[in-house]
């Protein structure tokens, strides 16, 4: 069940970094590298963590969804200016598919819920983290206009919520997933924000 | 023993972290997280190296500096225009810290000396790259205006010593340690410099 | 026979590093710290992905090079204005090298092929990505005015149809290398391309 969502959100993942490969202008490679840093970015370093050797380079089938999102990308690239807003789109997605799969993982491995929730929000916010580190902009972690780690925060701990009640079946996946979409995509849409770190 | 001193090189650095997304208007997320990443960065990648789980992630007290940190910064900033100085002061002092306690933890694990030094510099040194290379700043470490590394190297290798020397204890790591921080912080001061990589 | 080629790949990238150094007004430590990076950093990911402790450190041997190469650009800096194109010279002729060794100890592993290849595009282009992360400017892997990752990928691929051959000798390395090599060089010269990421 696990990898199936993870797919999904690589998907997600894939195709918000190769958007932003595209607006920036790089080339049909760099869409692919950048898609599937975003994409298999916060898995491998959750699975470095956890101190197993990646799954993404255990089974090639990790690779399809960045190669898809590539063409994607390529075949039906809509107008430049929308390509923000539809990065931010694909990306809430991921987080939201990312933070429910990376807890379950982590719990999986016997570690204590805290520490599981955080593993979950690494592998939601790595993938992007890395996407922005390596295209040499601010992450847009840090923007400070609207909320985004707190919103992988919630979905990883619902997850450990229902984890430990033993409710968990695919249904709670996506469910989660979906409602920590929509905290995302309102945060954007009614510029939600937490206080600044300086008080 | 080197827990404790673990915790407050790794509340320094958070300090640090926390300061910078301060000034660089983060929210109080993003200054914890910039925190976390300051102070845990360099431990996790010794750890990664060192091909163990990272210690920060099997024991959650690992947690608590930056929470601190991002607290304190949140309640008792100061004027903006200091912030610089005191990022610089608290990065001092974690890099004192950790490149004592990460030259140890290698040759703890029975690494040669010179290996040994070199993890510690990169304990002491890593950090504060992951900060300002996710920060999107060019590394302090590579300011030639200063020196930074070589203070690291120079506590690293008193380490190597005095450890071949079976005379290690508490009292010599705060030793190593203060006098690190005394030479980042003179360096700073008098613009101490070494030759430029062009001759 | 694999370290040979592995320890002239590393002093090829620890030159393109220690000439950005230069080029940038770092010193002589930042110049080694940015070279050994550069020359390193793609093996230790590779390691870190293969899930062992990076070779660099158990063997201190891995560090002569970029001690080396930093002493030589400190030494015989030429006239600024062509350090641009020594970087890319010497970034070239290291990416030939480890794309295929990288290829070669993924093979050794018993990676599938598919995932071999990719793990010698990784070696390949990760110490300059890293370097040019470090350094905060966007990675050269993502100019689309020539042709980069497509190189290793050719590089790794050859390497890999050989190996199943059985017809690997260093003989093989050394001329799978130089061509690679090649088509880099010619790709800068020539302005080779690929489509963009945006169709």
């Amino acid at each position: 069940m696990l990898i199936v969502f993870d797919l999904v959100g690589i998907f997600f993942f894939a195709v918000a970094g190769s958007l932003m490969a595209a607006r920036r202008g790089f080339d049909i490679l760099g869409s692919l590298f950048l898609g599937g840093v975003t994409g298999l970015g916060g898995g491998v370093v959750r699975d470095l963590i956890l101190n197993e050797s990646p799954a993404t380079f255990a089974h090639p089938i990790y690779f399809a969804p960045p190669v898809l999102a590539a063409l994607l990308v390529y075949g039906f690239t809509p107008a430049i200016q929308k390509l923000h807003r539809l990065v931010l789109v694909f990306d809430a997605a991921g987080l939201g598919l990312f933070c429910v799969t990376g807890t379950m993982k982590a719990l999986q491995h016997n570690f204590n819920p805290v520490t599981a929730v955080l593993l979950g929000v690494i592998s939601g916010v790595g993938g992007g983290l890395l996407r922005d580190v390596i295209s040499n902009v601010t992450p847009d972690l840090f923007n400070p206009r609207d909320i985004y780690a707190i919103a992988a925060m919630f979905g990883g701990t619902l997850t450990a919520v229902f984890w430990s009640l033993e409710l968990f079946n695919p249904v709670v996946v996506v469910a989660i997933a979906a409602l920590t979409f929509a905290i995302r995509l309102a945060s954007l849409k009614f510029g939600w924000r937490i206080p600044l770190a300086a008080g």
